[in-house]
């Protein structure tokens, strides 16, 4: 029954009985968040050993370094050695950083504000003085807190579409090629924020080869879900690194990387890993910034993890706790909005979100009745720059936080809102 | 035997003695280092009991907020009212931070630069445009990080002397009253790095009432060593923030603090205390930046203190590590150099250095000097910008890393060189 053939009455008949529906659902007073990409309780206890496995005695390093003092702004050696491994690149391509990647980003690009990249020849504010703003591509739907960062430091933000296989690269190429004042995309190369997708080995090699006019130009590549799969195991990503070296410009990508849901979110360690270039222009950028991270933080993962092999079992236990919520939520989707016409949504086999679009001008509609009736969602509009969807249609639900019986109850109404909006769309009127 | 009032005879047999003696000691083959502020392992070692101090299932807040989760910018509840209570300001007026004073310093003034301060009416990067370089002030001698930020960020640094009781307020007074382009003022409060001064009370009032040009203009209050006292317990310095609120301008100042020195270096806690109008504009510039800092460390800081008596109790301990070795370099320097006119020097109460002054135009060759009979010190010229002292007199000696009886010794050399260095220049030859 597909609502966008239905007549008059019939929407009218449908209508009536989804605000039956909502209005019953809305009488269970519920107060679930499905806001933010946050694990779940469940997920953290996995983790809970890490607090006490370096205890007194056990703080040296295998150098004889003692990492309770001062010292070692990139990390300690073995963290650096062990984040290589885990991002595909040598130790001295790596730099081990305090508990935030999305810090880690911010001090990169607001530095090439302030200081400039490898490769200008002026910092970008002082190029914005001589030639207009800096600009950066946005694949959308995307990172809320991505384009918070654009925004916040003057940069100008140029949408391009996510297809299946990532950004839409012909429209990348066509505006790179000319525009130097265009200094870098946002990709989160492996199940994307929102929509989950996986780039493609073509999608990395166009971006390692692709002609740029701006010789300090940068791919920010978050690589925030590297191993954290639903259960198939996580997907393979071709290293974006390895591809600009055979294309001939290793400076090209900064990749970063955190274990904020893989151990404790807001107790984890970030990472940063580029060319030795790069990580030489970090460090000297750090160096005004900060002594060094937390030592004692980076020995407490190595030791919980043991090596790969023990972070990857670590993240095997987590996909058997929210790869279920991902499934509740769809097979959600599936049994109150398949086949109505209204919505489409994505079915990711890694990451923290679940995105959906429902009809155009309705994607606020369907988050406003939700949170009266108790079902917090992300606000309309936020993975979309400034806010702003211009076709009112993309919807990020976050699951891993609630309990599955949470979710399950979260997503009745959410189905239930999203056709009481389109429905009223379909009909000319307002919910 | 004032040396400055000898014959040249008398001079040349004083030069063959220390040469000797020099010789000697650089035969013992040495490799030590006071270069920079390090708590010794003995200092670490006391708050070992950190490291498992907060286990599985401690991790909730008194308030039912998982802190192993992301969440609260501003710090943990709990480690707001703690530092409110060591920095005498209001849990609202706190940020707890991540590991780093440094950072969070850093962070403020780069900050200014790229989005202005509270009373401004635009970025500082943006008033540079308009009228020239943004200016600090700098007592020196001083702290070189310091000194590396204003630098980095190319803030022009004025100089004014420290005195007994704090920086020249005559000299302050006057930079700041008519010039809008002198931003901010560099104070370490307590302890002073390196030269140990404590502010007196009526520098505290003078810092607060003074007539300011710049309406952004911001005292940078690194209350660093606030309990870091070496056996008479810590100094009473007046509250700047209290002070600035009866002059009228709570918005003066920005003050820091930090467990670095308190618990492990690298894996401690850093605090922001301002008004509030400096905490929300804070909290917006970290917005940006960060989602949370460390939570757990931030609770683990607590449990392991208890309270402020807790900690202060921790730093009498530490005083009683530290407090011996601070001795030997006064005995030494007295023993070595007491009366021979060619040195002067601090007898700080507290912090972590030992400031020198040598004859003019001396101190590069005495860290020379030590460095080649292996005694490695801080380069001369660190404690004032650019690296670049004008009088090349002020050395830094900074003796809590180094066993006492290392001290000792490289007291010994340092004498030594001292005696060398001034012996040649007031024969108006070089070492």
């Amino acid at each position: 029954m597909d609502l966008t053939q239905q007549s008059a009455d019939e929407l009218a008949g449908t209508a009536e009985a989804v605000r039956q529906t909502y209005d019953r659902l809305r009488g269970r007073n519920l107060a679930l968040d499905m806001t933010r990409g946050k694990p779940g309780p469940d997920q953290l206890d996995l983790a809970d050993g890490i607090l006490t496995i370096v205890g007194a005695g056990e703080t040296d390093g295998a150098g004889g370094d003692d990492y309770r003092n001062y010292g070692l702004l990139a990390g300690i050696p073995e963290a650096r050695a062990f984040f290589a491994d885990y991002m595909g690149v040598s130790a001295e391509e790596v730099v081990v950083g305090g508990n935030s990647s999305l810090n880690l980003m911010y001090d990169a690009i607001s530095g090439a504000m302030l200081h400039g990249m490898p490769g200008g020849n002026a910092s970008w504010n002082d190029q914005v003085k001589d030639g207009g703003p800096i600009k950066f591509i946005c694949p959308v739907p995307g990172y809320d807190r991505h384009f918070a960062i654009c925004e916040r430091l003057g940069i100008e933000m140029i949408t391009v579409d996510m297809t299946p296989d990532g950004p839409d690269m012909d429209a990348v190429e066509v505006l790179v090629a000319d525009d130097a004042s265009v200094k870098g995309i946002w990709c989160v190369p492996k199940y994307s924020n929102p929509s989950g997708e996986v780039y493609a080995d073509a999608v990395v090699d166009r971006l390692a080869a692709m002609t740029v006019a701006a010789p300090d130009f940068r791919v920010i590549w978050d690589n925030a879900y590297a191993v954290h799969h639903l259960g198939d195991g996580p997907a393979t990503v071709k290293n974006l690194l390895d591809a600009c070296k055979q294309a001939g410009d290793a400076d090209r990508v900064l990749m970063f990387g955190s274990t904020s849901k893989i151990t404790h979110a807001g107790a984890g360690i970030a990472v940063l890993a580029a060319s030795e270039t790069n990580v030489a222009d970090a460090l000297k950028k750090l160096f005004y910034a900060n002594i060094g991270f937390d030592k004692i933080n980076q020995l407490r993962h190595l030791r919980f993890f043991g090596d790969q092999a023990g972070l990857l079992a670590h993240m095997d236990k987590q996909a058997a706790l929210i790869g279920p919520k991902f499934a509740a939520v769809d097979a959600a989707l599936e049994q109150h909005l398949g086949g109505k016409g209204i919505a489409t949504w994505k079915k990711p086999k890694g990451g923290y979100f679940v995105s959906v679009d429902v009809l155009d001008g309705c994607a606020a509609d369907v988050i406003r009745l939700a949170g009266e009736a108790g079902v917090k969602l992300t606000p309309a509009g936020s993975t979309w720059p400034h806010g702003n969807d211009p076709h009112d249609r993309n919807i990020r639900l976050a699951p891993t936080f609630p309990g599955i019986a949470e979710v399950e109850q979260a997503m009745e109404v959410f189905c239930a809102c999203v056709e009481m909006a389109c429905v009223a769309k379909l009909q000319g009127g307002a919910t």
